[in-house]
């Protein structure tokens, strides 16, 4: 096996185009092996395999810098770059992450994670290196998918303005995660698929001259639509407009066409795009029928391209996407808005049913947030479903363009708190901080399965801005026997008792209910109360449990500032300072990947933790005596 | 005068060109007139007089819609739709707004103040028509310089799919508040101004057909670039190849021009950009020569163009520039990112002494902050200067690009707090709450202009994200005694008795100061403490205050929640529970525009209402008490 031999770029040098080919053979059968069991992006890996091997070959690494735009397409880069034996701890806990990180390896040289950064980044680099005086090439490579994104045409636009080579590779494998959306799309579609060379066409190619085309795989022809021969028949005008040269386009399966236009980039003294046509899921047949399904996928029987982990109960995405349906019959009003989400966030569903009522945006998160206000303000009722750390995009739009107004747009947040495998960029564990603290939105979490749908109800009939935050996986089916109406800011108490009350929202209400079951078990007396409402939390319901309790324990899956407890504290801390109160919520840190109960007992938010914590500080030592107390007193009154 | 029998939209209809220019001078003459006294943005309102004239023409209001990007050209639209004797309380506090306000006026039809939001917002209305079935027009007015942030182009990418009518116009000054930048900056530059019709432009012209041009005095033509012929020789290409119909250039002053082209526009089933050429401060003279001093501007004299009120003192801008020069010179890594505000963030200066160390990013936060990641990758120490609410656009990108490498980007967040006459959209009072649950960030406020300086001192050896938030307006110049050495996450305490203490950030510590003054002349006693860290917040020195006081006030002007008292709260419960605990700070509600002062005052957070405050509240009746114990307890010691 070629692959075998080498450890970082040096031994890609002396490899002949025949042996890079077997080479890429080879990874990709190393990446389908491994990633079969660990699960993982396969997909989009499989696409750049060839893509790697050319950057690997015709750069200096690490001394030349790539970005990788989202990351997820990195796992050649890391193989190449000596981490081949790591891949069996790939995103488990303490293992190699699957995303590049600049702690991991020199190779790294910026993290990645969301979308669109990397032309940003990548500039920052060159520009950085060009006032230090430092002579390195900067590469960033990112996808059409993340073309879509704002922030990546802000980057061009200030490309366009660089003095010294920085090239950047447009992997174009017509598809983000899902299907791409919009005009820059359709500006590609003509780029790539373009058919029906004519007579004008032609002359006015003569009239212009040589347009560079590299990589015989690449037909090289354009269409004439109806609009006018005005569109499309210049590759790259787009772009050249903006005053950065274009080249390309370039078969991305094709390593020596591939290296021969990196080098032809590398010579020009500005900003050049290079357009890499390549194919998700290449070369492993159940990708390449199906690249959305193996975009990030569990492990999977690699002989069928099934998941093998079997799926027994549905996910709170899932629920949200049935009971969606549902309410979409009966309120025409309803609209869904999702940035290039529709299969994560279960938005397709609904997408499949109401197609005029349903907006896939692109990663355009921005967008996605004041078109749903605009909608809003036309009179319907939009709901915008996203992942929590995505939405952290248009927090702006949020703050100014919904709430300001006051605008009934229903946020579903879904990939709340904890997500496992994908890490530090991923983790959905700051919306309570950046919500709450945006006035008029009110911020609500389920318990369970149930409670999402009878939330999403409620939210139906709730005239301004509300956020729905549920975690990833299978969604709660414990403690089902609580329904209570949902009541404008008002929580729900599950059991009444004496001395401990836990007060807990979310994903964290079932974390509470195994605590407060351990500590029935040691002989303590514990209320619990679901909180339902982060913002407003219930003054009302605190107040009891103040008035009944010693301590009350607050739990949330979300950093302490900013979040649902702080507030708690203080407001007992005003009206009953006796009470004491413990908040447990994650630390001010970002969390690694990992597997979630693995991450959850790292950090301390797992009911076991948390007893030791409650014993080992010392929080139910008064709660001992207080609850003999607490019955003296019963027995008074 | 025309004007003055102007009431609503009929009055127009029935006008001629020649009265409707008449119109137009007495609209100049009044925005002069009425500025020249109240203050407020000039220089865009004159450049939009005309084409709001043909907005108002051409389109049935209030039914159709009208979005104003960015808002602040709104006035002639405010004087048209009945608002005109309004304009003495132009942005005074309980008057007209500076902004579209859709609580305002039925004529207002979307919330504006931020820029490049106005495609999202009127793509979402247009949706929210179609699928209502419902008939109106919706025009979205965006300025060439809100074209440069990344939201617009999301909605571009977004509009390519409308299959009814929707109207874009871009309004082309050439310039945003300062200079444009970019790509898209040439672009449009070579759509105004190309010369050089030569030969081959012809044939290919003649080849294409016929470009659509209206207005006379807009000359159509194009240049030839070194790059190519194939740039820029077909007007609107870059928006014709996204799908969007491009529809000019047309005059901006010119009233039958803009009817013609508008209706031309309205006619076609789906997304159309009219672009039109305007001049910022069109008509009067010292707003002609000076658009980016005639922005945002107090009270000036007419004949000569100068502000009248005096400015006798610096403001935290200009001490942080000055300071920044300064510290440029001894740090050749120190390098300055600006999203198109060099004069309102005072860095203008820093680019004029070191222009290669200084970035204008265009109207692009989300890119300004993410490229200063990458350069602090690189090895350069950036500095983001920004205001409040615009940082707001780059709260992922602190979170996900700088702070999880941890890398030493410091953000100088200007116009922090209450803002002013600009009134919801800007007012800088959610940053400690966005900024302080982001991990691995530190944030700083200084109490009066030396230690801003020494905060941006102490910046530079610190290698880490770091965030100094500051005021509009003056600096103060109190307490000036003070000036401890500032070390990492210590507070300064400034005065210390027992009784109250006063726990103050930014710039609330004068207003602590002068609430301690006060409460020392009827006899208490009190510390005061600078807390100068928001995060993190000195947990010593708060001890050290619950130790010996039993009432600790925390200051801030920020929201409470995710703000700097609630954290100290819970500390205080944990450990001292007997201290009480009031936590000052603005109330989870937006703050609408009018005089800081006066804002402060209905707010709560000026040193009277403080003290009647904790008089009406009794936060005082146990102090007076407790002082007395204080003072035996300390003879006793």
């Amino acid at each position: 096996m070629i692959l075998e031999q080498i450890k970082g770029p040096e031994e890609l040098k002396s490899l002949s185009a025949h042996e890079l080919a077997i080479l890429a053979e080879e990874i990709r059968t190393f990446l389908v092996e491994k990633i079969s069991r660990t699960g993982g992006h396969l997909a989009s890996n499989l696409g750049v395999v060839e893509l790697t091997i050319a950057l690997f070959k015709t750069f200096d690494l690490p001394k030349d810098k790539i970005i990788w735009d989202v990351g997820h397409q990195s796992y050649t880069h890391k193989i190449l770059s000596g981490r081949m034996g790591e891949f069996d701890e790939l995103r488990q806990y303490g293992g190699l992450s699957g995303f590049p990180k600049r702690k991991e390896s020199p190779y790294d040289s910026f993290d990645t994670g969301h979308s669109s950064t990397s032309i940003s980044a990548g500039l920052g680099i060159a520009q950085g290196r060009d006032i230090l005086g430092e002579d390195y090439r900067v590469v960033s490579v990112i996808g059409d998918g993340a073309l879509t994104g704002g922030m990546a045409y802000e980057a061009l636009n200030n490309a366009a303005r660089m003095k010294k080579n920085f090239i950047i590779v447009l992997n174009d494998n017509e598809m983000s995660i899902s299907e791409n959306v919009g005009g820059m799309s359709r500006y590609l579609s003509g780029l790539r698929t373009g058919a029906g060379y004519n007579d004008l066409k032609k002359s006015v190619a003569d009239v212009l001259g040589k347009v560079p085309v590299v990589g015989d795989a690449v037909i090289h022809r354009l269409k004439r639509t109806k609009d006018s021969i005005k569109q499309l028949f210049i590759p790259g005008m787009l772009f050249e407009n903006m005053g950065i040269t274009y080249l390309g386009p370039v078969d991305g399966h094709n390593i020596p066409a591939l290296c021969k236009v990196l080098r032809e980039a590398q010579k020009l003294d500005h900003a050049v795009l290079v357009h890499v046509i390549t194919q998700k899921g290449r070369g492993y047949g159940p990708a390449q029928k199906n690249p959305s399904g193996f975009h990030g996928i569990g492990p999977f029987d690699i002989a069928t391209g099934k998941e093998s982990g079997e799926k027994k109960y549905p996910s709170y995405t899932d629920v949200f996407s049935r009971k969606l349906c549902q309410l979409g019959e009966t309120h025409p009003e309803l609209v869904a808005v999702t940035a290039a989400m529709p299969d994560g966030t279960g938005l397709a569903a609904f997408g499949k049913k109401f197609p005029d009522r349903f907006f896939d945006v692109g990663i355009a998160e921005a967008h996605a947030v004041t078109s749903a206000a605009g909608m809003a303000a036309a009179g319907l009722r939009p709901v915008v479903a996203v992942y929590s750390s995505f939405l952290q995009r248009g927090y702006d739009q949020i703050l100014h363009d919904v709430c300001i107004q006051n605008l009934p747009v229903l946020f579903a947040i879904d990939r709340a708190g904890l997500v496992g495998s994908d890490g530090e960029t991923h983790q959905g564990i700051f919306d309570y901080s950046y919500l709450t603290s945006v006035p008029n939105m009110t911020v609500m979490a389920p318990k369970n399965l149930w409670e999402l749908r009878a939330m999403l109800e409620f939210a139906m009939d709730y005239k301004a801005p509300l956020a729905i935050r549920y975690p990833r996986g299978t969604a709660y089916r414990g403690l089902r026997e609580f329904t209570r109406p949902i009541a404008y800011g008002k929580g729900e108490l599950l059991y009444e008792e004496r001395g401990i009350a836990l007060m807990a929202v979310g994903s964290m209400v079932s974390t509470a209910e195994h605590v407060r079951e351990k500590l029935k078990e040691e002989g303590y007396t514990c209320s619990l109360v679901n909180g339902r409402f982060v913002k407003p939390f219930d003054r009302e319901l605190v107040a009891r449990m103040a008035k009944n309790h010693s301590l009350i324990v607050t739990l949330e899956e979300n950093v302490l500032q900013g979040g649902y407890g702080l507030p708690i504290t203080a407001y007992i801390h005003e009206h009953d300072p006796k009470v004491r109160v413990l908040n447990i919520a994650l630390p001010d840190a970002y969390v690694e990947h990992g597997n979630v109960s693995l991450l959850r007992q790292g950090l301390g938010i797992d009911s076991d933790s948390i007893i030791r914590r409650l014993k080992a500080e010392g929080w139910l030592e008064g709660q001992k005596r207080l609850q003999k107390e607490g019955h003296r007193q019963e027995n008074h009154e």
